[in-house]
């Protein structure tokens, strides 16, 4: 008894963020499977699938907002209940990959969180992961099995060119461990010449922590500042400070992640960027919109992400071999 | 070159419940480990131990109250970050199991959740797991290792023996599946009568929820109603007003688990029960004692079941061959 | 070189039943596949399957009948060829599961043997099972994948309603906890009242064992006793006996899985009972069948589920969505 | 909270062959440890212990003898038992390897059993596995631990050697593939001479198997005609046939494991072999004694292997170092 | 969204043996995938792949020749580029399996080297191998999966029988141990008389390593002496003087695997055997060849063999069920 | 039958560094474990253990240096001898991690070989590492097990220290990412200023690969060039240079791993540097040394490192924490 193998691509959301997850389906013109998903008093969530997922190529997306450890045990719960009703294969999206901070013990008796993560959603049942700007590349290697690595850079360094490519620019990154992502953007923006910040200690005495020193010329040029994320804004906005203070022309700020955690929004408001340029992998509450605040959609990288896992084309061509 | 081999017991305690767990240690002649735990800004969990762990036989308490998914979170952490910091063996001791509730798929394509659970501990590093009164003892199965699972009735009976012993007492089951701990309620108040109360449907017209029904006779008795967890506190206050108006001279409530979500302790002052008495698996937090509630320690029980592991006794012995 | 993809459908039976398997094969429009196997001297089973089964969806049927460990092994070795043969997905149906009573320590340092057995079959290589009315439902979450749980309840219950649907019915438990299934029943007969026998223990006085009380009303009427399976038969006899003693108008026997053990069958012959109703998930040898025994085919049911897992359709569908 | 570690050894008796644990645990100045073991009526079996086995070092016995899927399934379920009692360390005891011989694919489509049973002994929780005289020797790579591969040779040898020294003697091996043991006994003789019997077909017609021709000079010698194990005695009685045609002055068969499935001990006393030797690794019941059977005791063989992997010792050392 | 799914075949090979591969991914009429591949200043491996590999059947080849450690670590390498780039499968196909002599423990403290490779493959993420004419066939049993296990019998015995079936034939094992691979070589050719070297010892004197013996006929035959390698050619060689030394009329070697290392090269050459026929499972480099040396290419079988993999055929059927 | 457990260190040294092996046996006060270990003519490597290591506390050096494949398979079959000859604990201790510094995928399509590595010894035994100065300190996460990662620094810094403490120091690091290494270096010297080298392009010009800019002030200054590797000394020199030419008054280079593959050797020696400053956790073959290098050894360290977990110290306090 022989049938052709056909296989069904089927989209599911967590609560942490559906308008993402939404936009991510419409792109790939398909629907969010319903489901009811709650906590009970005690706050347990409940998670149900409204129709058959059975034999199902299943994406699952999750942003890791606050609270985190809420959004994180829904998404292994939705795991959970899609390997028991005999999805094929599940591709968990992570937008904004959890604790991906806690990469290393940077002390001794320290976890390693980030990759604690990656074994329990293996253990949920995940078959492999996608996601965004991780803060360490090395966090791929924490998974075992695929990982498909996107990136921001494209969409957000288009905007930045667009809209500022008659400018002289410099790309700052804010501190010297990202100097190879400012180097990116750079070639992105024809070869903008590169600086970045010295931040936390003056270089000739390391234990006053003094200042932070722009390194590199930035005077008289629109100065495009750019991180994987942005939380507190501190590290972030000093560094605006600095470049001003530098004579930079002006200042923009570009972030893949915008968690914008307390006081973030009131910092990047009295900062002295001009912009702040993120994208929607972390859901935007209103509280957290400001003026000069520019959200683009990642959505239409994770779509074609999908598509391209789903019909077994080539991830890594969608960045020039660099994925 | 070779030496004596030496184990040296460490207790870890999670925030969701320190004081069970600092009772606990004092119980044990030990104290807490010391360590430094905190949510950054986004909600991520830190944990880092102040001291060396290495080579220990550690066991880590931590209650899952609400906000759940945080302190499980936290609890898979502390023992990656044991697992890590060589721990020889690590005990997972979680006084109430988190979503024990969903231990089966009750429809289709929903979690098996308390599964996911004994796999996440096993996954961060769990060697064993020490927990208190399962709601349905088919959880043990869930983990691949040892379990100690212990009864609170032997807390809970003598207290309730010892007050009410000699009054004229009825053992009360609230719904028809929990008939068995009743019964070993009954043997240890020296044969009390049992009775249950069959809910949510007249015996005789199954579509029609018009009463809860009390079987057993209950006239003129103070009724021990039993169970193993409170959590709105709904079920149980239904079955006391169905024993008061059955004839009963009075109800004591009974449960190990004082779960106490919104509007639990309402309903519990208002109902016919003249005491509740639980005990303190989970944390009692201020607005959710009141006059009549009487809370037992829970934390000798579980020091003398870390003393039986840590000394290679016996748990089951605690029980006279029930555990 | 690319080739669209093939799924092929291949069913395999052990010794156990073989004429279930049969019978399921031929719902399913195919025949089994054709093997060897046979013990050799010592008892070692021996078996070799003689047509290619690489990359074949293989659906291995074998009820777990006694000599159990006999079939079970002789299970996990078909389990084991296959995987090495290459078959490409391997579903183990069980139509009886073996040690599903053994799903707890009922005391300590017992086994879980109903866990040990999902272990077993995971380790030979099952990729999932099909079994139908497990004796807990929280067995399903022993398996570490997809559990089709199939329930003979529309079976059963539509034959006794289109035999006894004019009568004055009652449904009722032989113990307390297994109401629920006698709820679904009760639901299935129209709204059939209710009742349970409580065993063992007079309700007042816990220690004698003197009787096995009628809770509800059965007098004047037929009375449907259902459970999950006879073994020797002791329980859902006295059951009957009670029940006419309480005036019954007559009783019919329901159950899933007949095993009766001696001396089952002299038992349910000289029982009260008028109708023994079960199905075919166990083998009935001819010195079990007797003239008051219906044994309803199981096999549409399994043929069923397996289809729609061929072809990725809804198991779920079956049950209205209990499954 | 510190202690001394001790280490505490308990042996453990299947039900296949309880004579033989005892044997053990006597030498080894211990007792068996007290357990309830019996099948429930659908053959089922069910094991607990009688005593806290918490942190020892188990040892558990059984011989896999006929009915053997029963005995290997009972001793996987006590490795269970075991594992969830919290033991420390657990080594399987299995005198005779059960499904030794289906140690590879002879064709397509085939198990291999011998890998599946190391494969389940390490899912239900065993450490370490101590056996006997295995088929070949390759099957210690099966499983995933250590394996103590214990050789009965000095215990026969020693006995033929001691009975029969004077005479003259010739070491013959019953088929091609098994001259390195027999070369082995030769060595341990005092270098008794060689021979074999090539057996099935005549050396230059491969496609006649007329005779079973003896390679090697046997004339007017005692010949020790050695095995692993002695099934239904075919291939053994026909090499002493063709040892005596061929003008031996005697023969003795020595083996390992005494299967002895029928019609074995009617062939063996109709063959011309003065004396059968072998060892206790499987339960001799009376039927399978017969005058001529000498049976050799294992037992201080396992329990010096006991002793060592207890104490740290060495196996190795017990067979100078071929182990 | 649904597609029908389709599965892609990929061919990669390893720096071992290029060659080979060619040659396969000819005769499958495909081409090699291209990649990059070498050796930093350290001597660590570097491999990527220059095209997609998503979604792929992927076959991966590699001879284990020395510099032997190397190229296993290449093929390791390999498989887990592959596992992270999404391959859907990953057959390991190896026509030499390295470390395949180091298959058990001759003495203790040893490792079981070929078991190790078995899993270092499979936590790569190899789910199936392909191998030719194994050292032992238990080391099937050592990989967790389907191994196909193909015989070079018919391409070198066909040869043989083409070029010398009109001589009279004799086919001669090098050793006991090798005796049943002469069988089938023998029923091959028409049933030739069989042979076999006793090496090492007299068999009448042990201790004494004087001489081979010649066991069977083989007076003015010409001898097929065959075996699975030859390494440094010490065995063959003297098999085939001892052979010329009974009075055979001339040997011709035959062997799957050419491992010739030094001096094999030499023996071989000063040996009186007519012809060596190989086949190149393992590289020939220009200094092992010789005039007298005949190397049959494997290609076909492995193309074959892995065209019914990828088409779900039958690999047992190319060898009469023998695989 | 109790004992008092006794834990028992031994040591175990592979091939490819045995002086360091020795040294650390030597500061531990015992021996190396003899043992044999050899190549077959086939390159295969062969070891065996020359005593019982039965529950040993086994400690496995090996150096990951040229020809690396072969010495970390060395090391596999190392462990795995271990594990099978029923050694207690297995820690891998290689001083140089081999492949770490494929910690990601650079670019679609690559491995991700240091993950691999650490699965490998997984798979093979490996219960824990120790490791001195990882490329990443994410390596560690690719463990599942407790990593001890050790640093280098205070050995190096504190001989520089002594013999350079009175000049005027600065300290470098050769590229901008690895300055936080050399803000450690700086506080262990009291406080020298940092600078280091933006390499490979033009701060302002980032297509052209002109020059290696110094970033920092260093002139007059005696520089402390610092790395965690010096393999073909291509970067570290041109650092060199661009110090020289930037006014400083000499170079000292200081790194923890000297692989030193061509033409690393001549290129130092011709460099300003006027001293290599190297520990040998790599071996020093005799062409590798000239005048100005000195090698410190990181065996005191290594040992210590052994000892606290032998012992159950601490590691971490070794180095104030950090670790």
């Amino acid at each position: 008894m022989k049938r052709t193998t056909e296989k069904n691509l089927m989209v599911f959301s967590g609560r942490a963020h559906p308008d993402l997850a939404q936009e991510v389906a419409e792109q790939l013109g398909t629907g969010l499977v319903p489901q009811s998903a709650y906590e009970f008093a005690n706050s347990e969530i409940y998670v149900r699938y409204e129709e058959s997922v059975r034999g199902c190529d299943a994406f699952v997306i999750q942003s890791h907002t606050a609270p985190i450890n809420e959004w994180i045990m829904e998404h292994l719960i939705m795991v959970d209940a899609l390997k028991r009703a005999s999805a094929k294969r599940i591709t968990v999206v992570m937008p904004f990959y959890g604790y991906a901070r806690q990469d290393k013990k940077h002390r001794g008796r320290e976890p390693i969180s980030a990759r604690l993560m990656a074994d329990l959603f293996k253990t949920a049942g995940a078959d492999r992961l996608i996601t965004v700007d991780l803060h360490a590349d090395q966090i791929q290697g924490f998974f075992d099995g695929p990982v498909d690595h996107l990136m921001a850079l494209p969409i957000l360094a288009d905007y930045v060119k667009q809209k500022y490519g008659d400018e002289r620019l410099a790309v700052v990154s804010p501190d010297a461990g990202r100097i190879k992502v400012a180097e990116r953007w750079s070639a992105r923006l024809g070869g903008a010449p590169l600086a970045f910040i010295h931040k936390s200690r003056r270089i000739d005495r390391p234990n006053e922590t003094v200042a932070n020193r722009v390194v590199g010329d930035v005077k008289g040029r629109m100065c495009v500042l750019v991180d994987d994320m942005i939380d507190t804004g501190g590290t972030i906005v000093k560094a605006a400070d600095a470049l001003m203070a530098d004579g930079a022309a002006g200042v923009i700020i570009a972030a893949t992640h915008a968690i914008l955690s307390e006081p973030a929004v009131d910092r990047l408001k009295n900062s002295p960027a001009t912009e702040v340029v993120v994208t929607n992998t972390l859901p935007l509450t209103d509280d957290r919109r400001f003026d000069k605040l520019t959200c683009l959609s990642i959505a239409p990288l994770i779509a074609r992400a999908i598509r391209e896992v789903f019909e077994d084309g080539s991830v890594t061509s969608m960045f020039d071999g660099h994925a």
